[in-house]
């Protein structure tokens, strides 16, 4: 069985391949013969070495798998041999809010990552997922999937025709626009490019502002929205952007604190926060219920996650560089 | 200036036109030129006598009207002559949770109706209707629009991808199907008539039920949720519908109890209600913050509320009549 | 090891002890030196048959215990031997909302009860105990305790200062009231003896009414109330007072469907419901989490619940008798 | 009738009294025989120039008033001659989100202020007060009790037995430690006074902290919590803070954000936010509703607020003087 390993803060160039033997099961265990792994913005953090892991030792990176369950243990009761399901992010984080017990570890940091061909996890850490997805489309609820529906949909609480602010066209904001507009809720994209920003419009954006010429682009959000400012940001940015998504937020509003974990500096003027009555909230991806209720409302919308690029499994390296380098619109993918 | 008025409990046919003056404006009333009004089944419940009103004196009925702003008080700062306003049920409950205080009269019982051809009210009582819409259309949204909306959004909280059974075609029925899809709920539909139940499909109904073919439809509709139950439940319907609308939800599952205000019995299995963690509860309409919220959500997404038929304003009598004999699917309305 | 058993429907009398060997423990299970169980009414309608039960077969009765843990298995993380545990009512409802799945069984019905020496389960099926608690009052956690915290806390979200009405004095009652005097609530009590009265004024009653008395107690909860009626009853009546708990509630309030499993009526006036914006909520015990805040609570406000009378092991029967005839206030608990 | 006035950035030697005629009432208004005046760190801000106010004409500043009402106007329904009430702190939110609307104006800023004998304004602007408090201790709730309130169980919706940390021991902190021991939260309080944190612990606090002897007094919040954090701060500190704040919090923990609003640097670490799941929820004081909730809850608990000085009318220069000064615990109110 072939996998891939990489040293923690080695760069993504020190990602190899390597053979293991299969693991044994245990009582509640499940083994899922993976089809697809997509990458995630912390993959990058994780090989670059600005993301917290437990050891030194090599590791096998990656959390968001689709796959088939090929063998179950003797205590499973939830899946039988045959059932296509997904990752969850945290195998521990099952329901409920979120405890240091629950996310104590993730799957390619602290827990045994999926860029594998074979995976062997608990039966309580996985989500069925729906049918008319290809595993590439599938791989990418995981991560990017379930942050977009916590930040929109448990953080957030957005009632239908709400509006929502979308940083960018990575992973989780277009996740968060598609999501978005299947809800009814009113979506707005920021992009440095135009023909991102076209194909954001083709996938329902109700208006698209290129930052780039509109540096002062809260205040186009104001515009579009009448004065009133977004109900809701997802914060995914780089530096200089939170006090612009403070001041893009109605009063009330919600800034949904999520990326750029290593990369953009928290300062906001405290009276924009306090006379607008806005929350900063974190977002930590999502239980597995979360998971599931994504997988739900992404199966009774038939709504197709974008995938921008899929790399077969010995491209992995080509992937992590093709992620890198920023061009991509949605999720990068590897087949497995 | 022409209005309608009746006498409760003195039957449709008592229903009369009549002549009367403008009333002048004080401080924070606003004038309103009435366009459109939409009918409900209580104000059958009025005239036939099984609605509480506070008089005997004949009264002017109807709640839901569209119209043009025409004159403001001297101290009204929300609206300005020429806007397009539909009515708040309740004058008085504009925002937060009901109250006595909040829902002590309500047009066309507690307080004089709107099918009239003129309207004076406070300016609070109002709120703005979505540009794409028709006067009859947007007539609808006052009690049939807000009704659903609380009972879906509000009371239920319903996330996306949750599920909803709608039971019949009348006006509350048909809002909240066109409110889910839009949303990205599933929904289901209940009708006697199969025509109908073709037209609920086309207005995107997931799945439809006949009822009268499948009187045991409770169980059509744990079918088709694979064995789960809805997560609530509209009901409106008349005897015999709630234990069936109970084992229809799913665990934790709401049953919004809305109609058939005199009609239905209040009878249910307690275990079916405690083991199930299930909730019953009561809808009386909804506040002008959740007429706003709606009139938001459908400006959004473009929903075109479904309205059977327009009477003009001579033609009330046979409006009545109409909706009494129950053959409509969506709103009947009257043009002012 | 001793513990006792129990058919189904074979009536009290058939309670009895019996010599079993201790089961050997798996993965995550724990071994618990049984310390005090709790009994509640539904102890009583298992053995009258009126609980749904799913064999034939005698069962260990009982679902809330305390022990110690003696002995855990190899890949138990959360306990350690010699920690003091309570029992969850459901085994598998470990956090989040109740699903059929969760809830699948319960100590004492589907799941072998607790009235015994030693008891095996899951680790997360426990949860800690305060300190300040003898075994015999904590062991009133479990169903009772947890039950009240539900209705108060979960389903009806009281604010500091609302109120609530406590129907009667057993064992979830006396909680919902020690609960809601350590949380800044008002709080109402009926019974219809004075004594009672009195000792439920002792623990904090703003004040009783003796429905024998006043068998139309819902209006003196109207007056005590300023008219307003109270924010949330937990029901737990008989027949006959399910009409008068909706009309004792405010606007918005709620009524806390609890017991009377199969003694009560489920007959309401639909009307009062809907005008009324109330709702009638299942309160089906609770899951562990609400265990653990309970706990809590319980330990931050050193609250100490009301023990009626404690039995030594082998009287099981006189306490099984004592709790049917009903004279007890509070808890009635069986040391172990 | 006399009043103080002051000119914004003046500086609170600027702070005169004057004479003024009385004001004519209309409408829905109220003429109200103000008798205490509670004092808050916004009325110094006023004073020096860093909150903003609409003119640079000298106003009558204070926002927190208790008084008798001695004259109606003709619409007025909520009131009679004789109630007692205090000021709603922003006279248009009534109830609700906030919104740029409610909150246009607030007493002793947009709106006249309340240092006068007679106020004069809308009905539905005021709130009743508790009948055991003092005029001074009733009005200390307009501010400081409902910006407390609002944190503690609306923004943060607090469960019985949560852990709150309070930062000092201003009218916001104090306040803050009263209502969170009688609704049973563990409250936590810091201060760099020995005296004052013993006269904390007098009110209930479960800990205190000096945090000149503990400067990393974050670390002891975590020790006291078993490692947990607290389930929220009232964040008013001043420069430095925040960030221990969010330490000290746990996972899925709330920061309000209240105070400091010229004071303190909006710097955090976006990691520590977004892996705690943690939120920093700006608090603008509150609704009119959430003065009645406090209100209602204050009276069930016959709590009694720290009132540390309270001045005549003619010395509201040394009410100011002695606030600035900063050696108060709890409230600085002038009798009237």
């Amino acid at each position: 069985m072939k996998a891939y390993r990489i040293r923690a803060g080695a760069g993504i160039g020190a990602l190899e391949s390597f053979e293991r033997a299969s693991a044994p099961l245990s009582g509640d265990q499940v083994r899922v013969r993976v089809r697809a792994v997509s990458l995630n913005y912390r993959d990058l953090m994780v090989a670059g070495g600005s993301y917290p892991v437990p050891s030194d030792a090599p590791l096998v990176p990656g959390s968001d798998a689709v796959g088939e369950i090929v063998e179950i243990g003797p205590q499973v009761g939830r899946w039988k041999v045959g059932d296509r399901v997904a990752t969850s992010f945290f195998p521990h984080w099952h329901d409920g809010a979120p405890t240091p017990h629950a996310t104590r570890d993730a799957f390619g940091g602290g827990a045994e990552g999926v860029l594998s061909e074979e995976l062997v996890t608990g039966e309580r850490s996985l989500f069925a997922v729906p049918a008319h997805l290809s595993d590439a489309e599938a791989a990418t609820l995981t991560c990017a999937g379930v942050t977009a529906w916590n930040a929109l949909f448990v953080e957030s609480r957005l009632a239908p025709g709400a509006s929502v602010l979308l940083l960018g066209t990575g992973g989780v904001s277009i996740w968060g626009l598609q999501l978005a507009k299947a809800a009814g809720l009113q979506a707005f994209v920021t992009s440095s490019s135009d023909d991102k920003l076209v194909r954001a419009k083709a996938l329902g954006a109700d208006a698209t502002i290129n930052y780039r010429s509109q540096p002062e682009w809260q205040r186009d959000v104001l515009e579009l929205t009448g004065g009133r400012g977004v109900d809701a940001v997802l914060e995914v940015g780089g530096k200089g952007t939170l006090q612009r998504s403070i001041d893009a937020a109605t009063m009330g509003g919600t800034i949904a604190v999520i990326g750029g974990v290593s990369g953009f500096a928290g300062e906001f003027d405290p009276f924009s926060v306090i006379a607008g009555a806005k929350r900063l909230a974190g977002i930590y991806v999502g239980s597995r219920t979360m998971g599931e209720d994504l997988s739900r409302f992404v199966g009774v919308n038939k709504i197709v996650p974008a995938v921008d690029r899929v790399f077969a499994f010995d491209q992995a390296n080509e992937a992590y560089a093709y992620l890198r380098d920023g061009a991509h619109f949605g999720k990068v993918v590897i087949a497995v």
